[in-house]
């Protein structure tokens, strides 16, 4: 592949489009994780307590955004006024929980379908730490530790928002923080975090920035395809 | 009843001013519901824990608007502000906990007593989920479901703060989560929200407005009262 | 000491900088405080979960200032924007925690050294107070609880944050609750908050307020000097 098509290739990455597909995407792969969490008894669950599903759902799909607005002062309730995502939250949350004969839940768990999701989620997740980053180098052009501490929490927001997600579902869980066994989503943004910082605010990285975001995004697909050819292997 | 009397009523009740009779009712109820939830050792808490107790007891008066306010991006505090609720307040605090022979809290409980109060508070909640989604309609005009969420924890905000409240008096229930099983007063918030987005957004309620406000707190007033019922006729 | 040369040191006490010694001071008890919170086990715990030692000290360092601001719905985060005093905490941390031998805690840790950070940081924290009382009185000037609230909340944030922080270290002791048992220094941040607040907003105290401010700093410094005697005595 010759540079110019790789650099324009990179280009194209950073103007991607990430409504609706990838919106859909990463909130399939919410559900699934709220499902997959509650454990045998989801279905049960899902039809005695809907308001605490539906809510618990919500919270992981816009845990990034509540949780940064929350530390900066910004109103947390503000992600819902995205009203088309929440119209897909809510979809493929019901898709998931409630079709018949659970249709909607086994298309999901079938392994293209979810590595498809899960890739996309990866380019998703690449595009909010960068988003989380930018946002609090606005806020604080020369507050370093706030913009990691901002962009690994767009990353990884649920992670953080876990004992809160399980609390609304009745169980609580305190010995699951995630600041104590870090998951590999929160240490690559953590990761991508502080390399975007460098990125913007010194000299260290002389690439141009599109390829340091496309080299980001990369990563971040590259281990999470990874991680589901063990399942293709054996 | 003739209806021009009737809308007048209405027209009435929505002007109703709540300071200070039913912020003493609201207040009363409160104070109740924490020495309730203390049990039988209520008495002996509100001595060893004086500062424990007026704390939680606050929280739970001033619930809705605090946690409104942060959900808003506004300031927790800020409900604190207004001297003479926060007065009364503590002054019917200091009566339901501390008055000799328990004076305070046998008049309380005295039916005729709880039944006034409730009543008003009822027309009380109304106002303040009306108040809610209307808030929440100035900052997001076109966000139906933080106008829904506001409005109901406006309307029963102390339920979704029990979790904290008990935890400032040193007791953890997880399990006893306000989404796992809404109270009625949950459902009932949920529905008038709901109701008041519907009056304020669209065309499909083609009554006055006063008329539906009315409706509602008679909806409220009504079961309460229906509740209580119970108790008279056994 | 003759009345007027009184005056003069107190208003010099009043105009003290707090950068860096008594930051340093400050920082170096915290981290000590976290350090005997985690027992025996504090070493290993540190090697374990760095991330999760060091997001716990800053939260103690910064306590006071996070909670206020997320009470008074400012950001939360903004403190650590502070990059002079989060290099002081970082540095801090890694020496109780990491260094050689174990030589940076020994030395925390030697009487006379505790001593001296303890009477400075009391001495920060008389400061801290009356900023905080200030700083409400700013934005709310008539509301003298909200005053006191946030004048206490920033003289023993920690105090306050102490769940949130064993949290962060994966334990969970929901019965640790200030509100239950106010330590000393809630109880001293108090009583210094309405001071300072009859001061500010009242004529009930005739004395010039470099006076007041140099009353409370006595007291302060006084009660936490005579608290170490007691190891000296014996």
């Amino acid at each position: 592949m010759d540079p110019e098509a790789f650099l324009d290739l990179a280009n194209q990455v950073i103007k991607l489009k990430m409504y609706p597909y990838f919106d859909i995407a990463h909130s399939l792969l919410c559900a699934l994780a709220v499902r997959e969490d509650l454990g045998a008894g989801a279905q049960t669950f899902s039809r005695k307590h809907p308001l605490s599903c539906w809510l618990s759902t919500m919270l992981v799909i816009f845990a990034g955004g509540m949780v940064v607005n929350g530390l900066l002062g910004e109103p947390m309730l503000a992600p819902l006024k995205n009203t088309p995502q929440l119209v897909i939250g809510t979809v493929t949350w019901y898709l998931v929980f409630y079709t018949p004969f659970d249709v909607g839940y086994k298309v999901a768990k079938f392994l293209p379908v979810k590595v498809a999701a899960s890739a996309m989620k990866e380019i998703y997740r690449a595009k909010k730490v960068y988003d989380g980053v930018s946002h609090a180098a606005k806020l604080y052009p020369n507050a370093y530790v706030i913009m990691i501490i901002v962009g690994t929490l767009k990353g990884n927001g649920a992670g953080f928002t876990k004992l809160i997600e399980r609390l609304i579902r009745g169980a609580w869980t305190p010995t699951a923080m995630e600041t104590m066994q870090p998951s590999f989503y929160t240490k690559a943004s953590l990761v991508a975090s502080i390399i975007f910082v460098l990125d913007k605010k010194t000299d260290l990285i002389s690439a141009p920035h599109a390829l340091v975001y496309f080299g980001i995004v990369i990563f971040f697909v590259y281990f999470k395809v990874r991680y589901f050819s063990r399942f293709l292997v054996n």
